[in-house]
């Protein structure tokens, strides 16, 4: 266990959309007990999800998020687990652990168990260096620095926003590949922890992923999927995306690798297919538009630059598909609500409810 | 060992910056002695290099480097390891793997033997992803693909010019770095091979590594350092900023990763604090000159690149210290040397000994 200044029990919630799987929470017990649960149903509102006795959590289905937003509620997906951003938009805390009911306890190389959780604090806690590549991966980890080389004046790092955990067993697949490679298993457990670099994009999977939500909560917006959207399975992808320009621009630090989970069930490749099959088009625009996307220096918060780049998404991509006109719109509804629920300003900590 | 067509025993050669420890190849034999060597004596040339029998080799003392290359002799360094580049012009063949001679055979977790110039040739071989990350590292290697969220037009990636191998036990730290934390030893494997993205830059080590000489051996220049310089320690890292930002012009691939090597002895601190004094300084102004470099559109190989690199060289860091200017010139007449020696257009593949 990580020791106890690092627990950080009063400072992170952890948030699941929906949990269809019992065992899920009982194998998690050992090292998510302690945690505060926020649960966002992501279907039928009638329908109960069972939480084991001993867990600590709320529960917002979609009446929940309508009641609570109002005609906001518009940006937040239905049916499908995109509306796990809700949860991060009504924690009060600085860190948010979010994790798939599908993603089980994994085992290092030795056979003992991941504490996820616990690599995705330290990852938060040490500062990330997206400036130059560390040919020896995380310095800031026991037993490793930075090497020969590498300036000194970069040694610092910078505050680390996004932890992106892997999987073992399942990778995250696309349909298409999932249909070529029905078997493929990942049992190659990578022991390593890095900053993906400034100016670099990548694919971040919202199964087993970690961030710090006073520096980039804002924009962690899962978009517009599943009921009644075009397209599914890119909630996360655009995510990663927006992040990842937006921590470029204010100099934060995005780390992927360890921790891993162990990914129990694929999902059907056939349904995916239905999910993705506009995306596989679309994000060979997309990722050109985020990878040319620069945001004006007087962009100085996570909300200026969210609803900024959702201007350059509306001009730029509402010309992909109309779509991307309804996400642009969305994305500053989202802000909208975000702020109101997250007020800042003179009183605001304790409006907010933060004991700080 | 790799399949019999991945062996390229007729199109690589092994240089080597002189052997002092004579267990080295015999440590090496079972991977190295298929393969020509091509040894590189940095110091005294009256002092003979004792090759074990078995071995294909050749051996360039000072006095062959005088007379092969007459007065542009000047560009290879004298009594310092950077003469091994002596090495990669003087080759006739395509791949290039070159190795420390108290660099000794790792072992996987397993405890097998890593056999590194294998996995040089596999990095070598299967392309390179600079353009956007993969979170499950090497897409080409077994067991592993692109993930979702990777754009299809990408996966065919780029060839791969550089394979960066690393280091168990001793890690490859700068004085300072050594002097603080002597007893630090590498004792983590970690099983991936990663590209390094387009943009940034890395501290490339020296000690293991492979190269495609027909993509980037021109720019493989380890400079001017040892005898009558003010610097050492920093040869394959001015080649290392220089390669990256002409693989990044041209569209080519850098890998960083695997293989291990065990390196068995650490040099000593305060001979390397000596020679890496400048070098600490200078790098602070040397690193953001490379990531502010850009080539012209009509540099379209490593020849044109590397002159226009020089140029900028002499204009940006000349004034940091007049060592660049005579590093501007050397890089020219390393070219001027390398064109000699590989002379190109009609007839120049007889001319030059290939059999191609």
């Amino acid at each position: 266990m990580a020791s106890a200044t690092h627990l950080l029990t009063d400072e992170l919630d952890i948030v699941i959309p929906t949990i269809r799987n019992l065992d899920f929470l009982e194998m998690w017990r050992p090292f998510l007990q302690p945690y505060h649960l926020i649960i966002v149903q992501d279907g039928d509102p009638s329908k109960t999800i069972k939480v084991p006795d001993g867990f600590d959590y709320e529960l917002y289905n979609r009446n929940d998020i309508n009641r609570i937003l109002g005609p906001r509620s518009s940006c937040i997906s239905f049916k499908d687990s995109a509306c796990r951003c809700f949860g991060y938009m009504v924690s009060k805390k600085k860190y948010i652990f979010t994790i798939d009911d599908d993603c089980f306890v994994a085992q290092d190389p030795a056979g003992k168990p991941v504490n996820a959780l616990e690599q995705h604090i330290k990852n938060l806690l040490s500062p990330s260096t997206p400036f130059f590549f560390n040919t020896l991966y995380d310095p800031y980890r026991d037993g490793a620095d930075f090497v020969r080389g590498y300036p000194f004046s970069l040694r610092e790092g910078v505050p680390t926003a996004v932890s992106h955990g892997l999987w073992l067993n399942i990778p995250d697949y696309d349909a298409p590949t999932q249909l070529v490679k029905p078997l493929e298993r990942n049992t190659r457990f990578v022991d390593a922890v890095l900053t993906i670099p400034k100016g670099t994009l990548f694919p971040m999977c919202g199964m087993n992923l970690g961030f710090d939500r006073e520096l980039i909560g804002p924009a962690m917006y899962f978009g517009l999927m599943g009921d009644g959207q075009p397209i599914g399975r890119y909630d996360d992808m655009w995510a990663g995306w927006c992040i990842k320009v937006i921590c470029d621009h204010l100099g934060l630090g995005v780390k992927t690798g360890l921790p891993y989970i162990y990914h129990s069930k694929a999902s059907n490749p056939f349904v995916n297919l239905r999910k993705e099959y506009k995306g596989i088009f679309w994000q060979e625009e997309i990722i050109p538009f985020f990878q040319a996307a620069v945001l004006p220096k007087d962009c100085t918060t996570v909300q200026a630059c969210y609803v900024e780049l959702s201007k350059q998404v509306k001009e730029k991509l509402g010309k992909v598909d109309p779509y991307f006109d309804k996400l642009a719109e969305a994305m500053v509804t989202w802000i909208e609500a975000w702020d109101e629920l997250n007020p800042t300003g003179p009183g605001a900590k304790l409006a907010n409810g933060k004991a700080k």
